[in-house]
């Protein structure tokens, strides 16, 4: 049942079809009036070819589309009006049907799947060509019924909207018609005479593209153009399928042609191909001149890396850049784990601004020049928007425009542009900080083994806990707060919601990390951290873990309540108070899969700690280390205890919320 | 903790200020042009005098306009910008903060409050005039975080619509000065620029009206179009609390004029009050001589009562009718227990058409009268649309409209017509009908202990063991289809989702229905009746039921899926299987609250039945009967066992799906 095969995405994925580097730098450069399939697919709408009498059903197509594209896996919950598609999910050897308990911890697990295959599949060489392609990848998808379903999941849509996450809400609808005879149908919102495109309208603003499908004749068309928008702005899209067009005919012949997720503005066979190059290439030069000029009397540049490299897949090309030039980067939150965090890699540390250790935050705010790469500028992300780089010191690079100083140059994007500095700019023989580096170990405050757990406390002790290629979860709270300044190690992958922060979230992203780490070449554990307040949201999830056999370490904050919330305003109030979980009894609950010789399932263990000595015991412990059956941690704390991070944290915003 | 006060609701909530039976008849009787607050507000607004000058804060004028329309807990999950709300709410002594463990829950939980509310005020006579009030009543509440907490109530909020529940969605959002700075927050959809209010957008179509406030000058008057919206249209409606208005000064007079839901045309002293008042007069004779006519000839006429007789308070006037005439009513599944349902009532069963039992089918469509009231069609309030009653013999009443035969007649609503046809219709002497009734004593087949429980037998000895005063909540599914035929006794409530039917609901809305309970005058059971699969979704919930100390008989059919989806299409399929859990250890999960000596709190039970035997003896225990605890009975079926009105169903659906 569990997925192999990784790296089919990668061969036939998005990103370009050549591995040339001009093809392979352009991506989401140019205006929506080039964005478009293929020369091929486009020739093949004009000229129906003798291929064109092979036909394949619209869901065939739907599927073997996203198995192009990568999406191995997809989630979701089954309702009347998506059953026939489900059956051709299940028919289908190479897509694997992961049934969630509900639809908004599916939309989660797709998101989790989408940033850990993208993390994947973005940091791992071709094994064909040993260059790592880069480009939007890690799409996911999901399956849900018309109203009841869809609804339910728009919080996750919307999270990965904000955090751009290209997941595909796949929505089964009514029949065509039923449709047209504006039934009133359960699942519909009652009202005479219609309506049954109201939640596509509902999704719109949560995804860049839908495709409300009432007949098979554009279908496939339609479904390309979401798919083709999902790629180009690494965001959600949404198609609806109707029970009687699941079996509707398509053109068979339109998938041999992979999706490109753009058209290269360099290429001069293009409609004004030539124009566009020559006016591009000048852009380009200029933008580069004016960044050298800076470059060139930076006596401490930096280099800033934010969400957006990882989402647009040009980690890589800043890894080349900060190994040309010898400078040290640092990352965001969000951010983190875009390339490893070591110091031979040059890494610096998080930087949160007033969030940051002080010597951490100087080192980077005396900057001359920093190179932020993919910057998102929310709160969480940004100390609360405490960053102190005068804007006459900084370059900012994006998935679609560049900013030098004050001067904006829309359409140079950092795929165009980073290849460019890494070849031009000179190295930098600057010594390295004097302050230590953030990536050493870890070191825990002294005490005594009958001592209570603190987060103080706990969070070394989790740095010095994780191994190489370890798949981190972080639930928004002291988990990520925590996190914010643990060292990880070589190949790790921290997924965290920093932007959106909907509470819950990463127990179903966990399901999907899961999934995705199945498709690892390298093994990969799956860490998740998450407060008992968050847990209790998605807390079900944990089910659908065990029901597959999958082997998820949770680490559970046992903190009685909503401690974030707490530090923000009321810190007693009983609105903050939750119910109170025997956490024990979570994992016995469900019956994991039967045991076969090739997979032998072993039960799932608990353990719970509230002192030094408990907890030290549990994370020296072999068993616990190897993580080969599903195991929960259960960490007491105080109600009041926090990282530090998040007390500060909780001042600012209280100060905000009632200005 | 738990409310007290049953009754603020009947005496200050929404329906006439006089109980004259000219202003009950006119809810939601005339164009929007005329839906307005009483003419003292108008006159306060118009004409500002001394009491202006006292003012209250804007959340806690919402929170008297709530208190006042009967609302005693309010749901939901408090996130950084709900929390000095919160404060607030937690503050009012007369208003509970009941904390659930997610927003979908939450909204669920407000849903089945409001549902159970309505049955309790709109079938209790006031004890002040004797008289029951009628109209649209049981107003829920919920709190949400901006983005990540509303969008996950959309789903319950949407249901709410669908079956209208007035439940008020009240979102605390950024403050004004974060949102008008565009500044990129956490619960953001990250787009540079702005759009706070696209959350209200993608609720729009799930709500009534829309209140994004922006500043305090407006606040209470925007407040009060929300609400008074829902009293008109008994459905949804959404405000936003900004974090720096929560403590804004509005003015406190106002709070005093209760909201009235509707001008009466009637009223001579409305603009065009007279004009409108012989209009309406003469187009109501018009219409009642067109039924009379019809009655006159009519040899076996019947009732058919439906949802919106519950939703907008006239069971009371169909109850007249019904007495009036001595002719027999019928229910629809979604208007059941809108009366009690014995036969000395005139009950004669629930007809759901094709998937009725032939007899009471026959005994229904044979009528050359049915009066319908309040009718939903929707395909499974109708058997599929197979309701065989020719038009020529229809007259058809709803909150807005009537038609008779063929002829529609705008503005003549149930609320002004009922009491005229109870009081002009000709009482009929027609015999009754010769099948048994419907609300006879169930009778289980015979059979041996040993056997195993299937749905045939379930069912009837559910209806024996059934209490007065139960309330019931049927997730949908074999529990409600199950119910649909199993009698009812006197005064008891069920509660069901039949037409949004999105599962998982019927846990949330059983905590509403649990607080909703405590504000009855009579002490009342609340048996939810669930299976597996739905009550993955929303199974958390259990907990804040056992943290509030309350006390719901939970029967939970475990047929090891989505038994109703097996009969629809994929009867073995895998995405039709579900995590198995064992439910035994749900409940000791959960920590009921400190006892006290006042109220003693008993440890949870669990029981468990797969034969006849065990089923039989758990139901006959006295402790199990008397429900003083929370208890659990799980008993487990065959996947592909289910009630005979869902085998019915799942066949017809496919062939609608696939047409």
């Amino acid at each position: 049942m569990p997925r192999h095969g990784q790296g089919q995405g990668q061969l036939m994925g998005p990103g370009p079809a050549t591995t040339s580097a001009g093809r392979s730098t352009v991506l989401l450069f140019v205006s929506d009036s080039h964005f478009q399939l293929s020369e091929e697919v486009e020739a093949s709408t004009a000229m129906p070819s003798a291929d064109m009498s092979a036909t394949t059903t619209l869901s065939q197509y739907l599927l073997d589309r996203l198995h192009q594209l990568g999406v191995n896996t997809i989630f979701g919950v089954p309702g009347d009006f998506t059953l026939s598609l489900n059956d051709v999910i299940e028919a289908d050897p190479r897509i694997m049907w992961t049934g969630c308990c509900n639809e908004l911890n599916a939309s989660y697990a797709a998101d989790g799947y989408a940033r850990v295959k993208q993390a994947q599949l973005n940091r791992t060489p071709d094994p064909q060509t040993g260059k790592i392609a880069g480009g939007v990848r890690g799409m996911a998808a999901i399956v849900s019924t018309f109203g009841v379903g869809e609804l339910s999941c728009v919080n996750g849509i919307a999270g990965s909207y904000a955090e751009r996450i290209p997941v595909l809400s796949i929505v089964g609808a009514p029949s065509t018609k039923l449709q047209k005879g504006h039934v009133l149908i359960h699942h519909h919102l009652g009202d005479v005479g219609g309506r049954f495109d109201i939640f596509k309208d509902a999704t719109a603003g949560m995804t860049c593209a839908q495709a409300y499908l009432t007949s098979a004749d554009n279908a496939a068309e339609e479904i390309d153009r979401v798919l083709l928008a999902m790629l180009k702005t690494a965001r959600p899209g949404y198609v609806t399928i109707p029970t009687d067009l699941v079996y509707a005919k398509v053109d068979a012949s339109r998938v041999r042609t992979p999706l490109l997720p753009l058209a290269d503005p360099l290429d001069e066979r293009m409609p004004n191909g030539k124009m566009l190059k020559h006016e591009t290439q000048d852009r380009l030069d200029f933008v580069v001149s004016e960044i050298e000029r800076l470059w060139e009397t930076a006596k401490d540049p930096i280099v800033l890396v934010d969400a957006c490299a990882i989402r647009f897949g040009v980690g890589h090309l800043v890894e080349e850049l900060v190994k040309a030039t010898g400078v040290r980067w640092y990352t965001s939150p969000m951010g983190r784990t875009v390339m490893d965090e070591d110091s031979e890699n040059g890494f610096g540390g998080v930087y949160i601004a007033q969030l940051s250790d002080d010597d951490l935050r100087d080192a980077v705010e005396k900057t001359d020049l920093a190179i932020m790469v993919g910057a998102i500028r929310s709160d969480l992300n940004t100390g609360l928007w405490s960053t102190r780089i005068k804007t006459k010191n900084i370059v900012e690079l994006h998935s679609s425009c560049t900013s030098v100083q004050y001067a904006e140059y829309d359409a140079i994007s950092f795929q165009l542009l980073l290849p460019v500095l890494a070849k031009t700019l000179k190295r930098k023989t600057t010594p390295p900080p004097e302050r230590p580096l953030a990536v050493a170990r870890p070191i825990a405050p002294v005490g005594e083994p009958s001592e209570p757990v603190t987060n103080a406390l706990l969070w070394p002790l989790v740095g010095n806990f994780l191994r190489e290629n370890d798949i981190v979860v972080a639930e928004v709270g002291c988990s990520s707060f925590g996190l914010l300044t643990t060292p990880l190690p070589k190949g790790a992958t921290l997924v965290s919601q920093t932007l959106w922060s909907s509470i819950g979230w990463s127990v179903g992203a966990t399901l999907g990390a899961l999934l995705a780490a199945q498709e690892s070449p390298v093994p990969r554990r799956v860490l998740l951290f998450v407060g008992d307040g968050s847990m209790q949201l998605t807390v079900q999830e944990v089910a659908t873990m065990v029901r597959y056999g999958l082997k998820p370490t949770i680490v559970l904050l046992n903190n009685a309540g909503y401690t974030i919330e707490r530090f923000i305003n009321g810190p007693t109030a009983q609105y903050n108070d939750i119910s109170l979980w025997d956490w024990s009894k979570v994992l016995p609950l469900f019956t994991p899969p039967a045991a076969s010789t090739s997979s032998p399932v072993k039960p799932g263990r608990f353990f719970s700690a509230s002192t030094r000595g408990e907890l030290e015991a549990i994370l020296a412990d072999d068993d616990f280390i190897a993580a080969d059956r599903v195991q929960m941690l259960e960490v007491k704390c105080d109600r009041l205890d926090a990282p530090k991070a998040l007390l500060k944290l909780g001042e600012v915003t209280r100060r905000i919320n009632s200005a």
